[in-house]
């Protein structure tokens, strides 16, 4: 496949690669345990053994990128180094050690006609991955799709398409060597970007597509794909301080959920303080913010207790900052904090700090996001933190999967029945 | 709202009943059991009581539907009489008596951060059914979407439209004597057809589309929809006779798949036999199927064994025939019939008849459909069957919901999170 094929020969191509993905797919979905975990072994070890190929392979799209003029941020993300390698190989041996998900039956139950009624986990087929930079997710999200018994279709940023190909050998190797069909991981061997239309509209090979990556491309995959995406949209969390609140969890749980970490989705965007509470803990907690560097938008009341603050517009109560920026906002109690984040919230992670039961099960029931805390940081919401051991993704979707995306989501549940000779009557 | 609105018009008013059931949807996600258990109770007492209004509506709808020259099968499913009317109120009163799934919480789990993370069901907002001539789907579908929590918006054929109004009088003096808003369930006001390509795609107000009728409806919204279909498409199930199969249970099991009744999706409409047992089977077996009236098309192996049969085509394995034919082949064992089921099916419902215990395993883990079987008639693929009460659909989809759908396919999980003020480190 050349770096700019003929319409044709690209839809051929790609045809191609989803005919045999399905192919795989169908032998992955009844490779034992033992199987797809020695193919995993065997890529961890092979990615430390080619470490050599793999950071020359590297090397060689960062001076593209250098050369192209790239954004230095892209150019991190794209960088592999000794690290980033032992990193790749033991995260895909952690994967290995996860309990396999496929085969299980559950609910298996006696109806009154005599047959026995459960729900059996098995894989969604054929996944597509479609990310930019980052050469991890090549081996990372294989090895998720792999271990779920699916068959994947990788297609990578074009910056990283030397480092993918080099993990793409890595692969097909680690599967030839387990017995398992090398199709069952392929990397799309072009840098056309045709090839993406080609990847998101073919229903017939393709069950499910993860995008990951930013706004952009994940909107433009949404909108045109023909089969379902696990798409993550914007994170504008909240931290809700009800009028009950523990001063010091409520201080606590604010800074942390703002300044661990800028730049992630779960990272809250909007604190809402209660106006029975406002004026004991604004003041403190405004200036323990203005320590960390952090710049505060605030509604009126919130502008009175914080000179330091300026006047948020509408567009703050929606923004996805990821930076030192926060919108603050009192509100009149619980219902206004719903209605608030219901109204302004992405669906993300929103938590409360309250030592008021009814309160705390009244914002859990509520509150409508994929994920819902009770005095805890929202950047607790995270498949690593809530024990999926690694996530393809975080769901902002109600549909199939919701919040973060283990191996799980990439199964599918179907009905098995027992019987003896049953027949309807 | 008139027959006819102009384009502008009937926008407004859809995005005005997208609006109305976004705001219900997050009043039912809050409802108590109890208030939605009295709105579905007030509505089957409404439904009982309004009879006469009923009747009067439905049989203006026929007097139209005949002046139309409608087939008569349409006008069948189009009437509604007193027992019609009885069955309407008694499956309303069934829903009601299902156990409620919302605000249910699993998993919860200690993590070794501190907190403990579990996942809340939780529904998944705007419900909107798509479905053509049966009137009583307009109270069944709302009763299920209500009792999930869920606000729906329903969409008849204009054949049945002075029927649904009628119901959706019922449905809204249900409602308003229960306490919950009357957008909770909304009938489209109008017969113009372009209201079907809004609600389809307004996701900002509906959060799934459940059609219900016909191939050509199904395909249709499937293609143009810009929010996620639960759809079910053809039924092609299979019984495949193994060479270890008991030879009483597997004639029982395969009179029972075809003939006990042939108008529906989970319908036996090819028949695989090992040719281990072929010669010991088919004669009988055929000398039954044809006293039943049933035609069948064969493989060359099988017209050789019955020469009352004819040639199948290649066609034949991909056939939905919802009539009294079958298509027999006579496969060279259990590799052979699956291969056969995972390329020529439709991912419906397959059984195997067999007394082999590892068989059996291969077939239930091998065979991609959203029901597979032992030993069973592939007619017990059905909501009731299952224990889920009723059905809101079968879907042929694996994302999200797989086989019949019931109220936990209306439903979604969000993750839980309770701490005492952890944070992050």
């Amino acid at each position: 496949m050349s770096a700019h094929p003929k319409p044709a020969e690209l839809a051929a191509y790609m045809q191609t690669v989803g005919r045999s993905a399905r192919q795989a797919g169908r032998v992955m979905a009844r490779a034992t345990t033992q199987a797809k975990n020695a193919a995993l072994g065997a890529l961890a070890e092979r990615i430390e053994r080619d470490a050599t190929a793999l950071l020359e392979a590297n090397r060689e799209d960062l001076g593209h990128a250098r050369a192209a003029g790239l954004e230095p941020a892209l150019v991190d993300r794209l960088t592999l180094d000794d690290r980033g390698i032992a990193a790749m190989a033991e995260g895909v041996r952690q994967i290995a050690t996860l309990p396999d998900p496929i085969g299980e039956i559950t609910d298996l139950r006696m109806r009154p006609s005599g047959i026995q009624v459960g729900r059996m986990r098995v894989p969604l087929g054929v996944v597509g991955i479609i990310y930019e930079a980052r050469p991890n997710v090549t081996a990372d999200a294989a090895a998720l799709c792999l271990k779920s018994g699916n068959a994947v279709i990788l297609r990578g940023g074009s910056e990283a398409w030397r480092s993918n190909q080099a993990i793409a050998r890595c692969l097909g190797a680690a599967l030839a060597a387990a017995g398992l069909p090398e199709a069952a991981a392929q990397v799309v061997a072009t840098t056309d970007r045709a090839a993406v239309g080609h990847l998101i509209t073919m229903p017939e090979w393709v069950d499910v597509i993860v995008p990951r990556g930013g706004r952009g491309l994940i909107e433009r995959i949404a909108g045109e794909a023909r089969v379902p995406v696990i798409k993550h949209l914007d994170g504008v969390c909240h931290v809700y301080v009800d009028g009950a609140a523990d001063s010091d969890k409520a201080m606590r749980i604010a800074l942390n959920a703002k300044t661990q970490r800028y730049g992630t989705c779960n990272t809250m965007e909007t604190l809402l303080v209660d106006a029975e509470i406002a004026d004991r803990l604004l003041p403190e907690l405004g200036r323990r913010f203005e320590a960390a560097g952090v710049t505060l938008r605030g509604c009126p009341r919130t502008c009175a207790l914080l000179p330091g603050s300026t006047a948020a517009t509408e567009a703050d109560w929606s923004t996805e900052y990821l930076a030192p920026i926060l919108a603050v906002r009192v509100v009149d109690g619980l219902d206004a904090a719903i209605d608030h984040i219901n109204t302004y919230g992405s669906g993300h992670t929103d938590a409360i700090v309250t030592q008021d039961y009814s309160r705390a099960q009244r914002f859990l029931r509520e509150v409508d996001a994929s994920s819902v805390m009770v005095n805890a940081s929202t950047r607790f919401a995270d498949g690593h933190e809530y024990g999926l051991g690694a996530e393809i993704g975080i769901s902002t979707d109600k549909f199939h999967a919701r919040g973060p995306v283990g191996l799980e989501g990439l199964t599918s549940l179907k009905w098995v029945v027992l019987g003896d000779g049953h027949v309807r009557i």
